[in-house]
C-alpha cells in the first residue's frame, strides 16, 4: 500500500504554480507575493525632524533667542537656512539644507517671529536621517509570503501601487452520492445533508484557492463525465464513489479516463484517486465527511500552496493529554482539540469518518505514524492545522 | 496622562455589535457565527453501514452461505430484511428492519444472489447508530466563532442553508497630510508615499471589518469636515493631525465638533483622538506609519471584535531573546519578530514611528508596561499578533 508520504510526493508533481497577476494594494491582503516588492525611491526621501520644533545648525550657536526666518510644514521644500537663524518645523518635514538637529518645541517658547530656545542640541538630535527605513531599489518585501496589513502598508510606503502576486489557483469540485441532498432541503428516507460540497468550497477558499464550480453529480458515470468536460479549471476535487463497493460512480466513469485508484495507507481515506483529466490534476476523495477533512487538509492543502508558490503549512508538536488507540500499518489522521501545548481527541467518537459535526470540535489533525498502534499520554505528536 | 487600558475601555464604550444577517454556506467561511447553529435532523438520520458488505441478523445465523435478498445502495430506502437472508449494503446505505450488523464484503466472497459468509457478526458490528454525530434540535455550532471551513461544514451536515453571521463593521478610512502622495505617483521635493490608507483599508480588510470609503484629505479643516458629513460608516478612522503642530487638520477641525484629544501613555502614538462625529464612533491616530498600525492593534482591532461579537485576540506570553530600553511612564508597542518562543525587537531601528518598511519585518507588537524601563534578556513579554 502507497503510504502517505509517497502518496503526497506524487500528488505535487500534479501541479505548478499558478503564472503572477499584478494587483492593486486595495486588493492585496490575503494573497501571495510573488514578485519581490522594491522601494521606488529611499524613505524617508530626505533627512526630516522627527518632532515638532525648530530647525537649527547645531555647530552655530547656543541657547538663547533666534530669529524664526521660516516656517516648514510637512509637504513643502523649505529654502536652506538663512545662517544665524532658525526654522520653525513639523514632524515629517524636510530639513531645511544647513540645518542639521532639531529642538522640540517643548523646549522652547514655541514663538513664530522669535523663538527662545532653553536646550540647545547635538548634531543629528531628532532628525531621521534619509533611507533610514528603504533604499531605493531595496527588497522591502521578498517572495513569496502571504500578505499581511503591515506588508501592504510596507509596499505602500515603498512607493508601489501594485504587486505581482499568484493567480489563485481555480478549482472545481464535484461531489457523488446518491443519498445527498442539499442543506435547506427536505430530507427523504434515505438521504443525509450534503456537507462535502460546503467543506471543499469553504477550504478552497479559506486557503486562497477561487472555486469555480461546485456540483453535486447523481445520475452515474455519465452525468460526472458530462460534469466534467465542461470544466474549466486547474484542479478537481471530487468527493464519493472512489471505494470498492458496486455503485462507485467516480471509480466507474474515471478508470478507463486513466485516473488512478489504489488505497493509502491512512484512516480514515484510504480510498484515493489521483491522476489527471483532460490535463487538469485532479484528486478524488472518498465520500466521508471526516475522510473528505483529511484528504483536503494532508493532500489538497499542499498542493495549493505549491500552486500559489508558498511551502506548505508546518505541523506543530504537541504533548498528548489522552491517549488513543491507532489502526497498524496505516498513518492516522485524528481530530483533536489543543489547549495550550496539549492535544486530546476532539470527541469521543474516535476518528470515525462519518462525524461531520465532530469536526466542528476539532483544532487540528494529529498525525500518527502508521507503525504505531497506541498513543500514549505524554508522548507527542505533529499536530495540523486547520486554517492557514 | 490616560493609560492605554483606561482608553481602550473608553474606545469599547464607544461601539456596540453590529446586526445580525444570514449568508449562504458558500459565504460563510470567516464570516463571525453570532446565532446557534442547530441540527435539523438527528445525523446520520437512521441507522446506517459503516462498510461496503452485508446487513445481516446477527441473532438469526452462523457464518455460511446465504441468500441474498436485496441490495441496499446509499441513498435507497431499504425494504425490511427478508428473515433467513442477508442483503447487500454500500457504506453509508440505511440498514434495513430487522438487520443489526454489516459483514464486510471482504470477509465474505462478494456473491450477488448468494454470498459465502467466512466470519459471522456480533449485534452492532460496522453500523453507525443514528444520531451519533448530531442529535435533532441540538447545538452543532455555538456563536460566536469565526467560520472555519469545517465550520461550515458542520453547518451543512446539521441542514442549515445559511447560517446567522454578524453584518461586517462599515469603516470609512480619512488620511491627512500635505506631504502624502499615492503610491505609482511621482514624489514632489517634500512628499513621502502615503502608507496609512494601505495599513488601514488593509487592516479592516483583515479583521473582519468593509471599507466604505478611503480618502486623502489635503486641504485643511474645511476639506475634512465636508468628507466627514458624506460619510456612512459604522466606524470612522483617521490618521494624521493630531499633535501639537500648527498645521493638525484633524484637531482643529474636530475639536469644535466635540472630539477629544489627549495624550495616551504609549510609545509610539501617544497623541490620540475618539469621540463622535454626528453619532458615529472615531478614531484620530497620529501620522506617523508605526504609530497608526499601533493605533489600529492596540485599540481599533478590540472595537472591530467588539463589533462583530467576538472577543478580542490573547496576547502571547514569550522569552526575550535582546533586551531593549523603553521609555519610563509609557507603555510601548515593539515591532518584534517571533522565533519558536522567543522574541526579539524586529529592527535595529527600535519602535522608530517613522519606519513603515520595518513593520513588514515585524511578527508581532511586544506590549511593554508603562514602568518598566529596561526589558532584561530572559524576561516574559506578552505578544500581540498582527494577524487574525
Amino acid at each position: 500500500m502507497r503510504s502517505v508520504s509517497e502518496h503526497l510526493e506524487h500528488l505535487l508533481t500534479l501541479v505548478s504554480p499558478t503564472e503572477v497577476e499584478a494587483v492593486a494594494l486595495a486588493e492585496a491582503v490575503g494573497r501571495v507575493l510573488r514578485g519581490d516588492v522594491v522601494a521606488v525611491a529611499d524613505a524617508p526621501p530626505w533627512d526630516n525632524s522627527a518632532m515638532d520644533g525648530y530647525a537649527v545648525a547645531s555647530a552655530d550657536g547656543s541657547a538663547g533667542s533666534w530669529r524664526v526666518s521660516q516656517d516648514i510644514p510637512a509637504g513643502h521644500a523649505p529654502l536652506p537656512l538663512e545662517p544665524g537663524t532658525v526654522a520653525r518645523i513639523m514632524t515629517g518635514a524636510p530639513m531645511p539644507q544647513g540645518a542639521d538637529a532639531v529642538v522640540p518645541v517643548e523646549r522652547t517658547d514655541a514663538g513664530t517671529d522669535r523663538v527662545r530656545i532653553r536646550d540647545w542640541p547635538v548634531a543629528g538630535a531628532h532628525v531621521r536621517p534619509a533611507g533610514a527605513d528603504m533604499r531605493e531599489g531595496g527588497v522591502v518585501l521578498a517572495a513569496p509570503r502571504r500578505l499581511r496589513a503591515v506588508d501592504v502598508a510596507a509596499a505602500a510606503a515603498a512607493g508601489c501601487a501594485e504587486v505581482a502576486v499568484a493567480r489563485r489557483p481555480r478549482v472545481a469540485v464535484l461531489v457523488t452520492g446518491d443519498e445527498l441532498v442539499a442543506p435547506g432541503e427536505p430530507l427523504g428516507p434515505a438521504a443525509i445533508y450534503d456537507s462535502n460540497s460546503a467543506l471543499l468550497r469553504a477550504g478552497v477558499q479559506e486557503w486562497g484557492g477561487a472555486v469555480t464550480s461546485v456540483e453535486v453529480v447523481r445520475d452515474g458515470p455519465q452525468a460526472l463525465l458530462q460534469a466534467l468536460a465542461g470544466l474549466d479549471a486547474d484542479l478537481v476535487l471530487t468527493a464519493g464513489g472512489v471505494s470498492a463497493g458496486a455503485y462507485d460512480v467516480v471509480k466507474e466513469a474515471l478508470v478507463p479516463r486513466g485516473v488512478q485508484f489504489a488505497p493509502v495507507a491512512m484512516q480514515p481515506g484510504k480510498p484515493q484517486g489521483w491522476g489527471r483529466i483532460d490535463g487538469v490534476p485532479i484528486v478524488c476523495a472518498p465520500g466521508n465527511p471526516v475522510s473528505v477533512a483529511v484528504t483536503f487538509r494532508l493532500f489538497v492543502v499542499p498542493m495549493l500552496c505549491a500552486m500559489l508558490g508558498v511551502p506548505a503549512p508546518t505541523t506543530r508538536p504537541l504533548r498528548v493529554a489522552q491517549g488513543w488507540r491507532t489502526p497498524d500499518g496505516r498513518a492516522q489522521l485524528m481530530p483533536v482539540s489543543i489547549e495550550g501545548d496539549t492535544v486530546r481527541p476532539a470527541t469521543s467518537g474516535g476518528s470515525g469518518s462519518n462525524l461531520a459535526g465532530a469536526l466542528a470540535k476539532a483544532d487540528g489533525f494529529a498525525y500518527v505514524a502508521a507503525d504505531v498502534v497506541q498513543v500514549e499520554l505524554g508522548a507527542t505528536v505533529d499536530v495540523m492545522g486547520l486554517v492557514p
